[in-house]
């Protein structure tokens, strides 16, 4: 690679979700390559042991290493909270998760220092994200919970703020936030931003912190893209593309023209 | 094996779902030995594709087959309804699935032609139950619908018929099958029977089918188990067998004390 090739990134999640880290990744860096994995034969990741979860992980990383990659992203909650030392210990490129940056921007939002964290069951037993907002904000308050009915919600497509389901299952879920006094919530699950408006809802006047963005701002401190066309995007995934791709440029917001199917 | 030893029945899922036909297996047959798999690691099969829920099956069975087995049922609606050819055609022993069973049961149920399967995606594209109801009854009519909800729904515990978002749910996926006029519905997926009440309670006076019991009639058919204790009963996971054991005992009627990581 010449000193003026754009940088390679590479990104993984357990499915589609991780394309809302992308999409925000792109935002800034629209000239940097991106490969990006969904473990689409494996997901959901959320409701599995440790353990899988760093298997199918390294598995992925491996393989996109393989590929040749500048910088890894974990665009996986899950994942990121579970993995990353054994990513670490195994890729020689940088690797960065969403948990920390997600952390570390609700330690700076938080006005009265009680923070909830919404994810999925491996997320919240993992204690990822309480012990990343301990270290960014000593003493700060956190009130954890799994809200498993979310990605099914979501992937339904049943996500209208109005509609009587949607509000139900969120309020069943975050009233017991609201009646803590968190101030911040950690949208700590890719797939969650798309229940903004049924979250925030759910939840008046506490600020919603969806890691993304931060993971973008980290992405762009790290590599440096020189002045060029567009990037080139590559996909890959485990399972059959078509279900993929049905969904794909929702979450990306550009089109997904084509995916690959490989066995990692 | 001499002839006064008990068979040893095989049966796989996706997950923790099967052991509701287990149970019902072992309420006729109690002297038959089993080994049951759930492949953890990878549920759910029912939003994936059919290649890639085979690849799984055919691991499932191949590693069952290795234990020395008799009879494989394959307890997952997802599998039966796109594996079977695969799996029959690789293994010596008679393999049952639910679908064909549980379409006959409904095809002897229906007292005006009119019938609802409901199912995950996966059992719902693949069109099996659909052919095995014609089959079974020629001009039959299928009106089928996948809900991907009830799955979590069951997971989370929320099964009370008077709860409002079980409620919610259970009558945005039913409705469209009421208006359908169908007097018959199949409970394609081995979480449903847990939403049994709600599930009715949607559908006044249509008559619920579960292919458990009659897939268990069709084992106890195809078995001679001849008199003596109790069988031995073996479980494998391919996830940490931890959030597998805590559920086990509540779908299989009995407790589970153990059961073995295995890699397959």
């Amino acid at each position: 690679m010449t000193s003026s090739a754009p940088p390679r990134i590479g990104i993984f999640d357990s499915g589609v979700g991780g394309l809302t880290v992308q999409r925000a990744i792109l935002a800034r860096l629209p000239g940097a390559d991106t490969l990006y994995l969904g473990d689409t034969a494996r997901v959901p990741y959320g409701s599995k042991s440790p353990e899988t979860v760093t298997q199918y992980s390294l598995r992925n990383a491996r393989f996109l290493d393989a590929q040749g990659i500048d910088l890894l992203v974990v665009a996986c909650n899950t994942a990121s909270a579970v993995a990353l030392p054994a990513l670490r210990a195994t890729l020689r490129v940088p690797v960065i998760g969403v948990v920390e940056p997600g952390a570390r921007a609700a330690a700076a939002a938080t006005t009265g220092g009680r923070v909830g964290v919404i994810g999925t069951a491996g997320t919240v037993a993992s204690g990822a994200y309480q012990a990343a907002l301990q270290a960014a904000r000593p003493g700060v308050t956190v009130v954890a919970r799994a809200c498993p009915l979310f990605v099914p919600l979501a992937e339904e497509g049943w996500t209208d703020p109005s509609d009587e389901v949607v509000r139900g299952v969120a309020l069943r879920y975050l009233a017991p936030l609201a009646a803590e006094g968190i101030d911040t919530l950690v949208l700590g699950c890719t797939h969650y931003p798309l229940l903004r408006g049924a979250i925030a809802a759910a939840l008046p006047g506490v600020g919603l912190v969806d890691s993304a963005e931060t993971v973008a701002a980290e992405v762009a401190a790290r590599l440096t893209v020189p002045a060029g066309p567009p990037g080139r995007h590559r996909f890959y995934v485990t399972d059959a593309p078509d279900r993929f791709l049905a969904v794909a440029g929702r979450f990306l917001g550009r089109p997904v023209e084509g995916a690959e199917h490989v066995d990692v």
